[in-house]
C-alpha cells in the first residue's frame, strides 16, 4: 500500500477556491502548504515543515514562529483569544527547546468590537505574558470594516532563544523510539465546541491551553535523546503523529488503550460525533524520544504540573512508512489518517 | 497653546465599539494604542512607539517588527497585498537601519478566495523576498468562514541585524536638525483609491511600494548623524511628523512648496477632496538628521533609484514643541494636526 497515493489526485484546486478544509490541519493544509507556499518559498527552515524555523544569527541560534488565531467564541471555558494567542506561540517556541524571549502581536479587528472584549483579551495577553516571561516589545492594530472581519483576529510571532545543542525536528524520528504524550487530549477542541454548540456537560470542559515552555525545561534537563517535540493543536493527536510520520518517513503505531482522554470529553466527542484524536489541544506535547531514555522522560514529566499524565502512547516503526496506525481498545488495527476535510473550524 | 488638551476628553469610549478611525493612524489609533495597549503591556522596548523594537540577544541587535495587511482591493496599479506585506515589513526593519534577514508570514484567507488570486499574491511576495533578500522561514495559515474575513490578510513579521551602533528613535529629533523627504508624496494611498472608486486619470498612478533598505544603507555609510527615520505610510507624511514630533517633544515646520507631490496625485486628491500630506505612502521615507550632514545625506540619496528627488522639507523647532506648523504655499502658517478618524480606510 502507498499512501502517497492518499492524497493524489489532489481534490486541491478541483473548485479552485479556498474551502474552510484547507485551514483544518489535515489533508487540505498539507496539499496548500505543499502545492502554494512550498513550491515557490522552498528554502531549508520552510522545508522542515516544524512549526517553527530555527535560524543562527552571529552565532546564536534562534527560533523564531508564527500563528494566527481566529477562533470563535473569542471567550470560552479555560481561556480566551487572547491567553491562547500568546500560549500558542510561546508553545511552538517551546517545541525547538527555545527559551521564549520577545513577542510581536498584531490585531485586526473588525469595527464594531465592543472596547470592553478588547479590554479583557489583552488583559489575557498580559497575563500570559507576565505567567510565561515573554515582553510584547512591538505590535500592530489594524481595524475593517463591519462584515470583512470577525470582531478579533491576533497574530503572535515568538523570537526564542535555542540554548542547547540539540536538532529537535519532525524528521528526526526514528525506528524503535517511542512517542510520548503530556497528558488527556481534546480538551481545548471540546471547550470551544461545547461553547459554540451552547451544550452544558455535567462537569464542564475546560481549555488546556497554558504554556509548556518550562515543562520541556524539564525534558531536556533529563538528557534524554529527544527528537522531536510537537504540540498537538488543529488538527488533534492525528494531525500531529501524521506530519510526524510523513516528515521522517517512518511508521507509527499507537495504543488507543494508553491515550488519555477525560470522560467529560469523551462524552462530548460521542455526543458531537467526534474523534478526540482529531480534537485540537493547547496545552499539550507528543514527544519522540529513544526509547532507552523514556522512562526518565516520563518520569520528568510525570513531575512537573503541566505533565501529571504523562505516558508513553506509542512507538515508531519501520513498518507501513509514512502511516499512522492504531491498535484500538478492542484489540484491531485501524489506520488514522490525516482527515480530509475540516471538522472544527476556527478552533485556535 | 497646549497641543495635549486636543485630544483630551477622549472620544476613545464614547461609544464603547472600536470605529474604523481607530485603524487609521491618526488621533484615535494613538488614543487606542496609548490607553489599550501601552497601559498593559507598557515596557522600554513599546514604550518607544516605534515602527520596530531593536532588542539585544547574545551581544547582537536584533530588529523585530510586525505588519498585518487588509488592504483592499487585493490587486492595485503597481502593485498587490503580497508585494506590500513584504516591502512594509522590511522598510519597518529598514528604518531602524536593520539588514532584513528573516521573513514569518500568517494569512488568514476567507473561505471562497479565488485560487489563482492565492497564488497571484504568493508570486508577489516570491518576487519581493528575491528583491530584497529576505528569507521567508515560517508561517501559518488560517481559513475562516465566507463572511467573517475578506478574501485575503497577511501578517508579516520580520527580523533584522541591525549592524551599526546608532540609536535611530522617534524621541532622537532636536531642535535645529532638518527634515528629509526621499520623494513624492501620496502615490500608494491614491493609486489604491483610484482603483476602489473605480476612477481613471490620465496618468496612472501607480503605488510606490518599494524596498528601501538598500537606500537606508546609502543614507548609514555617509555618516549623516541620523537620529530617527520613519516611512510615512497609513496616516500619511502628517501622521508621521507627528509622531515624531510628540515622541520628541520637539516642533517640527514644514514647507509645502518644498513637498513634492506627483500632478496626477495632486489632481486626484483634490478630486475625492483628500489632502496629500494624509495619503498613504509605502515606498518613501523620512529621515530627521543634525543640519550640517543633510546635504551630503540628500545628496547621496538623490544618487540612489530610491531617492532621486530627495529634499530637505523642514526642520525640527524648540517653538509650538509637540506641533507639526506647515508654512502654505501662499506664505500662511497652518496647524498640521492628527487626524481625528479615517479617511482611507484599509489602504494598507
Amino acid at each position: 500500500m502507498d499512501p502517497s497515493g492518499l492524497s493524489c489526485p489532489s481534490p486541491l484546486t478541483a473548485s479552485g477556491r479556498i474551502l474552510l478544509g484547507h485551514g483544518s490541519g489535515g489533508r487540505l493544509s498539507a496539499e496548500l502548504i505543499r502545492e502554494f507556499f512550498l513550491a515557490r518559498f522552498g528554502n531549508p527552515y520552510l522545508d522542515r515543515l516544524d512549526d517553527q524555523a530555527v535560524v543562527e544569527i552571529g552565532g546564536q541560534r534562534l527560533a523564531l514562529t508564527t500563528d494566527s488565531f481566529v477562533v470563535r467564541p473569542l471567550f470560552f471555558p479555560g481561556g480566551d483569544i487572547g491567553r491562547l494567542a500568546v500560549n500558542g506561540t510561546v508553545n511552538d517556541l517551546a517545541m525547538a527547546g527555545a527559551r521564549p524571549l520577545f513577542l510581536a502581536a498584531g490585531f485586526i479587528l473588525e469595527e464594531g468590537l465592543a472596547l470592553d472584549d478588547l479590554a479583557a483579551i489583552l488583559d489575557s495577553m498580559r497575563d500570559a505574558c507576565r505567567d510565561t516571561g515573554v515582553l510584547l516589545v512591538t505590535g500592530d492594530t489594524k481595524v475593517v470594516d463591519k462584515g470583512s472581519g470577525d470582531q478579533c483576529f491576533i497574530n503572535t510571532t515568538g523570537v526564542g532563544l535555542v540554548a542547547h545543542a540539540r536538532y529537535l525536528s519532525a524528521n528526526q524520528a526514528r525506528p524503535g523510539d517511542l512517542v510520548v504524550l503530556s497528558g488527556p487530549i481534546g480538551d481545548h477542541g471540546m471547550a470551544v465546541m461545547s461553547r459554540r454548540a451552547g451544550i452544558a456537560f455535567e462537569t464542564e470542559i475546560e481549555s488546556d491551553t497554558a504554556p509548556l515552555h518550562d515543562l520541556v525545561g524539564s525534558m531536556l534537563e533529563t538528557g534524554a535523546e529527544l527528537r522531536c517535540l510537537r504540540d498537538p493543536t488543529r488538527g488533534g493527536l492525528a494531525a500531529t503523529l501524521n506530519e510526524l510520520a510523513l516528515a521522517a518517513g517512518v511508521g507509527i503505531e499507537i495504543d488507543e488503550a494508553k491515550i488519555p482522554v477525560r470522560p467529560s470529553v469523551q462524552a462530548a466527542c460521542e455526543l458531537l460525533g467526534l474523534d478526540p484524536l482529531y480534537v485540537a489541544n493547547e496545552g499539550k506535547l507528543v514527544a519522540i524520544v529513544r526509547a532507552a531514555d523514556a522512562p526518565a522522560l516520563v518520569d520528568a514529566m510525570q513531575r512537573h504540573a503541566r505533565g501529571r499524565e504523562s505516558t508513553v502512547v506509542g512507538a515508531v516503526t519501520d513498518e507501513h512508512p509514512r502511516m499512522v496506525v492504531m491498535r484500538t481498545a478492542i484489540g484491531g488495527m485501524r489506520i488514522v489518517d490525516l482527515h480530509p476535510g475540516e471538522i472544527l473550524p476556527r478552533i485556535c
